[in-house]
């Protein structure tokens, strides 16, 4: 059985393994205060071209989001997210269990545009009554999105023009941010995401870490006691070395870099494997997240040999499936694959 | 340099990280859904003696309380604990974030009365303004306390049974149970907890885990959707086998007992040498926790060779400090250390 | 100058008025631990024909729908409410700063069908992910809705159906009740609205009261603790027999039903003046509220005698305007307001 | 029967009725948006002296405490204030309900030292684990306390000082604030207490309106959207005016100042008939609530004429009770209370 099914399935890296069982029987303070969370913070500083950026380590991407918004908002605020935002879908809540209320632009394949935020802003303080709602007061993105897209640079400078304009920050979500680094045609660097964020994170377990995420905030005056307020949120593992020697290694010969190159290039093989076979791809994605749409028969026959995610059904006889890469997918794995693809031929 | 403390400076029990670093390559379901977390729920419903407890894993003890707590209490209650309980004091108002007051009870050497839990319901209800009062809705404790003491068999007995009485739920803190049931003199098991408590974790972070709580909740209809609550909190561990796998390793062969026991046979060893050289014990602690009473100088020429915690001044020129045994302390360290405290006799 | 803006900006109906004027002066428990309110409790569980309801008052609208909200759900669940409910739009989030999800549904002029809400729980419940997102745990209609119109006991019954059949309860927001009572080719009573909904509540506001709402709660079971909740939420009145007071005034001899038979019988006079003289109707509304599209010449005409709300643009030279009737709107004032538009006729 | 039982427990004073009762055929904007609520503020604002001060209008104390404190602290804040404080008591909970930890201060008759707020302060920050403890945010005090004790004028200014010199705002709660200015021996002003506080509110529900308390805000930055979050709080009233109304008739003439006067004269005359009967005065109030310390069968014999509250055994055979006088007791209250207890001479 060869795995498409996410890019969390198995543990770490093998670098990033390493790192933990090397230093195993050291002792170091708790809860962030030791050397291998200082290096890797100076590390994440460096790679994002922001001296003094604040950087915190978290262990999840809800965490990190409820966490982070709830200490940007003021009470009276919401946070503008695509309709299909993670924020706004997937956190079972966590964003409103912290009293905000998530305010949803349409997008288009994940990705909104920086003309609606726009809109939606001038909308509401036109509104004679817009005392009496929800004022928006800050913008979360993905980075990539939901469904695998890309923000290209204009679009991420238009985002960020838009939000500093009307003074409310830019929150961006990179639980899969090395994918989108490494995606097809990226035309932005990690230090564009520094300069155009006021916020963001930069997410280790989708890339190879057992867990983890990199809060990087080059607006430190965004979140006023920003450490309680991790602890508060349940966001503060006691053992927090763990989370600084994952990172450290991601960040060390820029393994972050060739995982992503990596994954994406399988991922491409894989899409272009799909395409030649007759099968539709159902959104254009550059990144590790494919999603096709396959006659039934077709998604019976894959499952003998290979598992994936089923998104749902489309049109009489066909549905919509997902293939991801990741850190541990093999060339064999693809090979496997696209041999089965080839061999189910339309 | 040897290292007293705590027992969360280090990182994993060997066997823990075998567990880990011999699955890593594995691909499995996320989100807890995986074998090895369905194997290690059914270690410990075996261990506690309860066929349908409900288990489930969170990373840390904050996080832990603050969505269990969130999870039983209904809004207008609050949460009775020991003025010096760590809800109370030391999660920077994860409980208040929740929107639940932590209502305070004296204790005595960090444990609760069951008689002051009894007056504090019976005078609450017999005050006429109750109703714009807080109401007392669970108890929580802490086995052993954050003073290292434990309550015994007929303590707990009488917490539960005046809990039960009176119609709360009474939920124990097992950030260190593995060291309480190794306790000196310890007169409970396992099963008693999980039978006089409603809910209560075992902690693994403290115990050899490089983090994890395992939350046993025998009465199972006290929290309606554990699962999207637990995600809400943002304590639901993407790689969720990461936490099944290290279970499962503390409670194969008993591990977590041997590891209680060897810890808590150093911090004995350690305490009446503390107190044959004529220093006062400052706790009667059973447990891997001692504190101590030290001349301000002692304390400085101990720190050139060990690392433990400063806990406050006492008296003129002395001072409290705390030394924590923990899995991984080896007879060499304390042999060490109990040279060094012959040698500053008083 | 004639006022149609709403039915909240005068004072009390006189028999109101004059209830809290004749007792000024007494003395009596406060908190709503007097006579006047026990009597108005008595009226209203007549009037809605369930003995054993529980009532009681609270000061406002979005105040009582953030308390009852708050104390139905469970923390890991949302409400079910149309993209244009009150809930969802005009109450500032707070129904998100108790730290619930609105969770929404299309709408046909207002109000939200059953079939909606069958779909959106049965699809909910069928997305493999659904522990993930916000569990639909009540559903939240206002009768009549945001814009006038009203659900027929058809309809009613049809929700309260879906919901029971899903175990959620059905909770109505009365605002303007007494209104929806009193409309136009209504077939449902007081008594259908008891029986259909978990909780409803009668709004006293907008109905003649200087302020108040009573919230009847058939299911008892429903909200645990309900005094100290609607204390915490800022809700509860130190005088609380003003509140007593006036419905008691509003209940005598069904004064709500005489006041919402004057305001729609005059609110119909005025949508069926504005037709005949050749403008749109823009929402068929059968209740005290009523919706026209209009040139902004006839629009500008009519403020020099009129005071009224502006809704918005609608095309090149017209926008949409609210004409709102209630308790204090007078023959003279409809009369007038007629002439004038018959001097407008297109 | 004549009443000592509270301040609350009959309508409005004679002079806010007529305000209400005058205007009630009125048409004005809703939520505060009318000229009497704009008269109201600029009466207010002329008499603490500020020019620039907010002022904004709640209708309960409660709501104002949790919605004010609410929009003051961050997320990791707390607030100090006595263990007898109204917030850390009788409030159902309403600050933790919206996230926030009182801290509580030891008091002396009600009243917070200076010096131990600076204590409190310089201790938590002292304290190497401050960041997992809730961070002092702001100081409540209320003027007078609980126990109608007062804080003179040096008192106050040790407490601002120690507060601004710390970086943490002062917010005073004058629920009773118009009986604490008229005090026995009251050396401050409306303008000190304007002058010394960041944000205060003067109650009126305890002083002669219906309800409804005028906050006033020294200090503009301190609250960030202050309108949505007093109507996310559920507590803007839809008839604003009726607010203004109330609060336009209390600072006219300086009805306030002669309410409270005429107040304070009963209560200091009842406090000196009693001590002259022979009777323990139980707390020395130089305000409108009176403590005395009187045999049980005292207690039985007073109350066959005269309602007060019972505040709790004290001794064998003797209670607490407490009497307050307010703006509708009459000199005909009073003598006949003196006559009683005059006959009930120990």
């Amino acid at each position: 059985m060869i795995h498409f099914n996410s890019d969390y399935t198995s543990g770490a890296h093998p670098r990033v393994l390493e790192a933990l069982v090397s230093t195993n029987a050291e002792h170091t303070a708790g809860y962030g205060a030791d050397e291998y969370t200082s290096r890797a913070k100076a590390s994440i500083r460096r790679a994002v071209g922001v001296e003094d950026a604040e950087v915190v380590f978290l262990v999840g991407g809800t965490q990190t989001n409820a966490t982070m918004i709830d200490g940007i908002l003021a009470r009276h605020e919401g946070v503008l997210a695509a309709e299909s935002g993670h924020i706004a879908v997937h956190e079972s809540g966590a964003i409103e269990a912290s009293g905000h209320k998530v305010l949803t632009l349409p997008h288009v394949d994940g990705k909104v545009l920086a003309e609606d935020v726009e809109r939606y802003i001038t909308e509401f303080y036109a509104d004679e009554t817009y005392q009496h709602m929800v004022a928006p007061g800050m913008l979360y993105i993905s980075q990539p999105t939901e469904y695998g897209t890309v923000y290209s640079l204009q679009e991420l400078e238009a985002l960020s023009d838009v939000c500093h304009r009307n003074s409310i920050p830019l929150y961006i979500d990179g639980a899969r941010l090395g994918y989108a680094l490494a995606a097809e045609g990226a035309d932005f660097t990690l230090r564009d995401i520094a300069r155009l964020a006021d916020i963001f994170y930069f997410g280790g377990t989708k890339l190879g870490t057992l867990f983890g995420e990199a809060v990087v905030m080059t607006n430190r005056a965004l979140i006023k006691g920003l450490f309680p307020l991790v602890k508060q949120h349940g966001a503060l593992l006691a053992k927090g070395r763990l989370l600084g020697l994952q990172f450290e290694a991601l960040f060390s010969d820029e393994l972050y870099k060739s995982i992503g190159e990596v994954a994406v290039r399988h991922a491409v093989r894989i899409r272009e494997a799909f395409r030649a076979a007759g099968y539709d791809v159902v959104i254009e994605s550059p990144t590790n997240q494919q999603f096709f749409r396959l006659p039934n028969a077709v998604i019976d026959a894959l499952r003998e040999h290979v598992s994936f995610d089923y998104w749902g059904p489309r049109g009489e006889s066909c549905s919509v499936v997902r293939f991801v890469t990741g850190w541990s997918t093999t060339d064999d794995d693809v090979n496997t694959l696209l041999n089965l693809i080839d061999s189910l031929k339309r």
